[in-house]
């Protein structure tokens, strides 16, 4: 079964495709956080950014450094944000590789993560065992 | 003016180092969205991901994939969020290229972003401007 996005890449579901080469394909995100709100694909089907092949992952970023510059200047952004979600809880929604291009605007009125407390215990015990876990 | 990271990389401030190579170091970040947020970021110290060397990029790209399932063991995760913020309006507050990994939980109850309504005509529109402006 293939995903939406593979079916956009077939051409058999229709998008605003902005770019697109032999390894990747770019188009506009349907429920868009702001104008020009892009997602960049890989055309090879894997679930996540950990899932695809490393070149997949890389082609990815050099797009992004093509293609945001051209978006920030369509709809006059002061910036964007990059985003890939991994998994569940990530909110990931489609199980298909993408990054967001989010384009923002200053006091657009999206809002900051919350951010929690912590010791410098609780830190020290996650640096030590996340490289007990590399 | 060195900024707060490249002061970390030259050990003239603290961090709970997770990760280091010659290129790229990764520190967990001291006000964190969920137990385990690090942020990985490029010894050459430049504004954002757009500043930056393509190797460079590259190179975080290849240290996340290696770090992000380290960091879900080590905390538990379900998933999590790649991040990297770029220019005024869309978060940044260090102007040193980071990508921000951000471990999830399911239910952990961070923000859904907000989506609008847009109609064919407007996404259209921008299709064929950004196309214009690639």
């Amino acid at each position: 079964m293939n995903s939406i996005f593979t079916k956009i890449i077939n051409r058999e579901l229709p998008a605003n495709i902005v770019y697109e080469d032999d390894n990747v394909i770019a188009f506009l995100d349907i429920n868009p956080v702001n104008p020009g709100h892009t997602l960049v694909v890989p055309k090879n089907e894997k679930s996540n950014m950990l899932e695809s092949l490393e070149e997949d992952v890389i082609n990815i970023l050099k797009v992004v450094r093509t293609l945001a510059p051209a978006i920030l200047k369509t709809v006059g952004a002061d910036g964007f944000n990059l985003i890939t979600n991994v998994g569940e809880g990530s909110g990931q929604t489609v199980f298909h590789t993408h990054f967001h291009i989010i384009p923002r605007f200053n006091n657009d009125g999206h809002k900051q993560w919350t951010v929690m407390e912590v010791t410098s215990d609780e830190l020290n015990k996650i640096e030590k065992d996340i490289k007990s876990n590399i």
